[in-house]
C-alpha cells in the first residue's frame, strides 16, 4: 500500500488509483450520482481493456465518489439523444462492458457505499465479488420510469434467488445491504468506516495468490457455468490438468510438501 | 378496490374476482383440498389464456379456498382413469399450464394460506412471486405415494438451492413458511390476518407501474434465464433499446427530469 | 440396523458397511487426511459402480475416517508422477467419479465431521445431500498451492450462490458448517455426537420410500436441470406419466384412497 498513483484526477469520469497489485477505478460523476453516460462507459471500458492486458494488475476495485454509488444509465443523455440508433448503441456498449468484466482475467470487487440503482445495481451484481457498507442500498428501479431493467435482470437473476430478483425488477423497491448479503449479492457488509479497509483486505488476500491461477480460474468459472454438468466437468478436468502442470502449481505443491511458504514468481 | 365482480361463484372450480387491475383466481375444490383434477386444470388454463389477451388485467393473484392451498394432482381421478393415455394427457396439460403461467405477460402472485403439496407446491414455485401466511407449508410429498414429484422438481429446483430441493423431493417432508422465505421460494411471510392485505399491496404496487414495461419485462426475464451469459446480454440490450423508445419510457424519463410524477397511459 | 457387514477393513482405502438398505462408504486414509490418490478414486469408483447395479442398496452414505473429512487430491502423488499424461488421467478419473455419483440411481448423502477441502469439498457439494457436524469446515483452498479448484468449481457453483462460490475459490478461505447450511451446501448441521444418528435417520427415511420412484426421481432431477424450462417440463411430464403407471404408484395411490399405509414391493 506504499505506492499510490492517481491519474487524471480532475477531468476524468473514472479515477484510477493503484496500491500494489490493486487498481481502484472510481466512478467520478458525483453530482450526477455517477450516472453511466456513454462517455463514462467508454472510460470504464478503456480502463478495463487496458487492465486486461496488464498482468501486473491483480485485482480491480470498482468504487464511486459522492453520496450515491451509481444511479444507472443517464436518463438526461437518453432523453437528449432519443433515436433508436443511439439507444441500441448505448445498451450494446453497456452489455459489452459487462461481458468484459466477466471475461477479463482479473477479479473485480465492487465497493459499495451508497445507493446502487438500475444499471448501477447491475454493475455490482456483475462484479465477481462485492463488499458493501451498511449504508448501501440496491434497486432495479427502472420500472418507476417506464423502463424495465432488462440488462440488469441478466446479472441479478444470476446472483439472487429467482423470486427475489423478480420482486426487485417488478416493484422497483430497494433492498438494504444486509438483505443483499443474505440473498447472496454481496459478500460482506461492514460499517462505513471499515469499507475501504475490508475491501482492500479482500483484494490483498487475492494478490497473495499466484497470478496465473487466479486469472485462469476466474475465466474458467464463468465459462463452465454456461455448460451442462458433464461438459463442465470435462472442461474443468482439462483446465485442472493444465493448471497442475504450471510453474505456480509446481512451486505450491513443492512448498506444501516441504512445509515452507510458497514463493510465487512475480506476475 | 371499489369494483368487485364475482363470476360463477357457485359452480366454477376456479373463482374469479377483480379489484381494479388485479384478478384473483381462487381454486375452489375446498373439500378435495383443491386437488388439480383435469377439469380444474382446464378452468385455470382458460382463465389464464383469457387474461393473457386482456391488457386491462395487470396482475393475477392465485389463491385457494378452504383449509389447504392445494394438494396437487387428484389421485382419485388418476386411480379411476388409469390408462397411459389419460396420464400422459394429464401431465402434459399440467406442464402446459405451468408454461402459460411463465409466458403470459401478467405477473402471477401466489397467495398461500395453507398446505401446498406436490403439484400444489409446484404452482407456488412456478408463480412469479409468492406471499405466504405463517400457516402455509410446502412439500413435494408425491414420493409418499410412490410418485416422485417430477414436474414439481422442474419448478422447485429453479426456486430453491439444489440440495434443499433434493431433500424435499426425496424425503417428502414439508418446510414451513419461514424456511420457504429464507430459501427463496416465497417473497413475504405475514400473519394469516394480513395475508390478503399484503398480497393486494404487492399486486397494487405493480399496477402502479406502466403496463407495457411490466409485461415485456416479465417475459424477457424468463427467456434470458435459459440463455448463456453473452446471449442473454445481447438479447437484453435489444429489449432495453426497444423499451426505452416506448411511450411509457418517454413519459417516465421526462417526468423524472421534470421532477413530477409520471402519467402512464391506461393499459 | 441389525445386520452389519464390514469388508476389507484392514487393507481397503474405502471401507464398506451396510445397515439394511444403507451402504456407508468410508474414506480410509486417515493419516493422509483421506487425500484422493488414484487408488482411492478407483476404489470409490468400483464401489459406486457395483452399488449402481445393486437394487437392494437404497442409499449411500459417504463418510471419512480420522480427523479430516477429505483434503482433496493427493499432492504428494501428483508431485511424484508429474507428467501431463498422469495429470490428465487423474482429473478425468475424478470427473468421471463425480458424474457417476450424479447419475447413479441411489441418492448419496455426505456425512461430514471435519475439514473438507478442494476435491474434498467438491465431493460434498457433488453429493445429493449432506449432513455436517458443527466441527465440519469447507474450503476450496487449491489456490493456496497455485492450483485453482477448477473441478470443485463445477460442483460448488451449482450448490452455492455465485458470489459466495467465487469468494471461496479465489480466497481459499473456509466456511463453517453453519454458513454452509445457510448458503445451501449442506442440509443439516448437528452436534458431533448426533452426526451418525441424524445421517442414518435421513437415509432411513429415504429407504421407507419406494425404490423405483427414488431411483428414477434422482436421475430425472439432474437431467432436467441441464435443460431449458420448456424442455424440462416436457421431459418431466413424460417421466411423471411413466411413473404414475408404475406398480409402486398404483399401490401408493390405492393405499392413500383406502386410508391405509402402502406396502412397497421389496427392491
Amino acid at each position: 500500500m506504499q505506492s499510490v498513483v492517481v491519474e487524471d484526477e480532475v477531468t476524468s469520469l473514472v479515477l484510477r488509483e493503484r496500491h500494489e497489485g490493486v487498481v481502484q477505478l472510481t466512478l467520478n460523476r458525483p453530482k450526477q450520482q455517477n450516472a453511466l453516460c456513454s462517455q463514462l462507459l467508454s472510460c470504464l471500458q478503456s480502463e478495463l481493456d487496458e487492465i486486461s492486458l496488464d498482468e501486473s494488475v491483480r485485482v480491480v476495485v470498482l468504487a464511486a465518489k459522492g453520496p450515491a454509488f451509481c444511479s444507472g444509465h443517464d436518463l438526461k443523455e437518453i432523453q437528449g439523444r432519443y433515436t433508436r440508433e443511439h439507444c441500441v448503441a448505448l445498451f450494446r456498449q453497456s452489455s459489452r462492458l459487462m461481458m468484459t468484466m466477466t471475461r477479463m482475467p482479473q477479479p473485480i470487487i465492487a465497493k459499495v457505499h451508497g445507493m446502487a440503482t438500475a444499471a448501477g445495481c447491475q454493475l455490482v451484481a456483475n462484479c465477481d465479488m462485492a463488499v458493501a457498507s451498511t449504508t448501501a442500498k440496491f434497486a432495479t428501479s427502472g420500472i418507476n420510469f417506464g423502463l424495465f431493467c432488462a440488462t440488469p435482470a441478466v446479472a441479478i437473476s444470476r446472483s439472487l434467488p429467482r423470486k427475489v430478483a423478480v420482486e426487485m425488477l417488478l416493484t422497483g423497491e430497494s433492498i438494504d445491504a444486509h438483505t443483499a448479503f443474505v440473498r447472496g449479492m454481496v459478500n460482506r457488509v461492514v460499517s462505513p468506516e471499515h469499507l475501504d479497509e475490508e475491501t482492500m483486505r479482500l483484494a490483498m488476500s487475492i494478490c497473495d495468490k499466484p497470478a496465473s491461477s487466479i486469472m485462469a480460474g476466474k475465466q474458467m468459472f464463468y465459462r463452465q457455468l454456461d455448460m451442462g454438468l458433464e461438459q463442465a466437468y470435462q472442461y474443468a478436468a482439462e483446465v485442472m490438468a493444465l493448471n497442475v502442470m504450471s510453474e505456480d502449481a509446481h512451486e505450491g505443491i513443492q512448498a506444501f510438501l516441504d512445509k515452507r511458504p510458497p514463493h510465487w514468481r512475480p506476475a
